[in-house]
């Protein structure tokens, strides 16, 4: 079921941007408990990703008007918000801000059949072969332009396996296909640096928060695949999966430590209740 | 006006791949002359692209018809063919290529408006600060993800600059938001390599087949701005330009030498008649 510009709508203009160019953003949200998880995260990513790309930015209050009416009441979903620069002729040249007409579409699919084993006895994760490119002015946004993780997830077919970790350039793992990733070693919890490739998720931003406010030492930085070796705690993060330790990457084993137990415990009970949702 | 997959159409179902990832790819075809320009080589590209993406190839004969149905005797004008993935549900996971349904969209433009002294008097030219992003699996195809052009081409409004060349990791100088890139020193014709970033541009195919042809030595390698700053003669190419002399680049002036009249005037005839091109 979609939402676009406000209207019950199936398809979208030929001539729209957001499918000749990629021009565009979208924010994937958690519908649980009758809340739209983390509301006002989504939106300031939003907004700040608008603002990157230079596309006139949505009302808040409108697209939480439209979450409401699409979701009529719905219980657990998912909401898939798009905002496009809008429709556009031929050419990468696009019309000034104040000329632009964004397309706003929103949809909602059923919540994923994700086994509740794989937070309580962590996942199985591989490398990927498909590179992120090192783009600074795409990094952190959560952009369109998402070729390398189809590419990256159509490298494997076994539904054992439930992430594929991405590197970029000089060989920095960087993030999931769909996740953003960290781990821990001595005691301080790593996340690898987004400046120059991957999506700065909204969990890895909560994570990143609970940390500071737990004194959990916290390092942001450029790490390889011997730096996960090395590990001795790793998990993934995203909006819909909340926090899933890592328990198996390319054969070797990890055990879910005190620090991922201790971030599942805050994520999960933020996902319960938060300042930053808001209800249906 | 549209055709997707041979219906006349204004829109797309809003579950299509290309628009929620940039799932696919695309041409710019030269329409002049009741003929479409150098088709065998855009197809070969289009269905490379395919494969890289696996996305099934459509049919070259049954786009042809198409195209020939859409353009109905256009003398000049653009056709856009785009090929996406097709519908598919929320996630970057892709059905597999037996069970994908590629949308086939072909669109006609009128021919863009140039001013004829851009071929015969050169263009002026800039950088852009927007980068290229470095990714082996994506580069040299022409897919959905123009977001890097998008934001390089809105770097600057000034109608009398007609490019912007684009730099990738380590200050490659790669290519134009809309086009290759040659330059000549000292004789030999060099073009940036383009195996980790950039579009593999028809023209550019068409110039370095005629180089080798002519025995005009040929260099495809990495250069820096200062390289460009030392060339004797610089030109740009696309399908639709054909060949622009450079005359300007940030204040440097540059001449249009005796190999980039050469290759002009070879580009010039094979428009007008090559064995590659398809009539209307």
């Amino acid at each position: 079921m979609f939402l676009l510009n406000g209207a019950k709508a199936e398809s979208l203009s030929l001539q729209d941007r957001g499918l000749q160019y990629g021009d565009g953003l979208f924010e994937t949200i958690a519908v649980r408990n009758h809340q739209l998880e983390f509301w006002q995260h989504h939106m300031q990513r939003l907004l700040a990703g608008c603002q990157r790309l230079r596309i006139p930015s949505p009302d808040p209050g409108l697209l939480l008007a439209e979450a409401r009416q699409l979701l009529d009441g719905a219980d657990d979903a998912v909401l898939k918000l798009t905002v496009t620069r809008g429709q556009g002729g031929r050419g990468y040249r696009a019309a000034t801000i104040s000329d632009s007409n964004p397309s706003r579409i929103l949809a909602v699919y059923e919540e994923p059949d994700y086994p509740a084993e794989n937070q309580a006895n962590g996942i199985v994760a591989r490398y990927c072969d498909t590179r992120l490119g090192t783009s600074p002015s795409l990094a952190g946004i959560k952009h369109l332009n998402r070729l390398e993780q189809v590419l990256a997830r159509s490298e494997w077919q076994d539904d054992a396996i439930f992430e594929g970790l991405m590197l970029a350039a000089h060989g920095r793992v960087t993030e999931g296909t769909m996740s953003n990733l960290f781990f821990v070693k001595a005691g301080v919890l790593h996340t690898p640096n987004l400046s120059n490739a991957g999506v700065a998720g909204i969990i890895r931003d909560v994570v990143l928060a609970f940390a500071q406010q737990q004194k959990i030492p916290v390092a942001i930085g450029h790490y390889s695949k011997t730096d996960f070796a090395a590990a001795d705690e790793i998990f993934i993060c995203n909006s819909l999966i909340g926090v899933w330790p890592v328990r198996l990457l390319e054969q070797q084993r990890f055990s879910i430590g005190s620090i991922t137990k201790q971030i599942i415990a805050v994520v999960n009970a933020a996902r319960l209740r938060d300042a930053a949702h808001e209800a249906l």
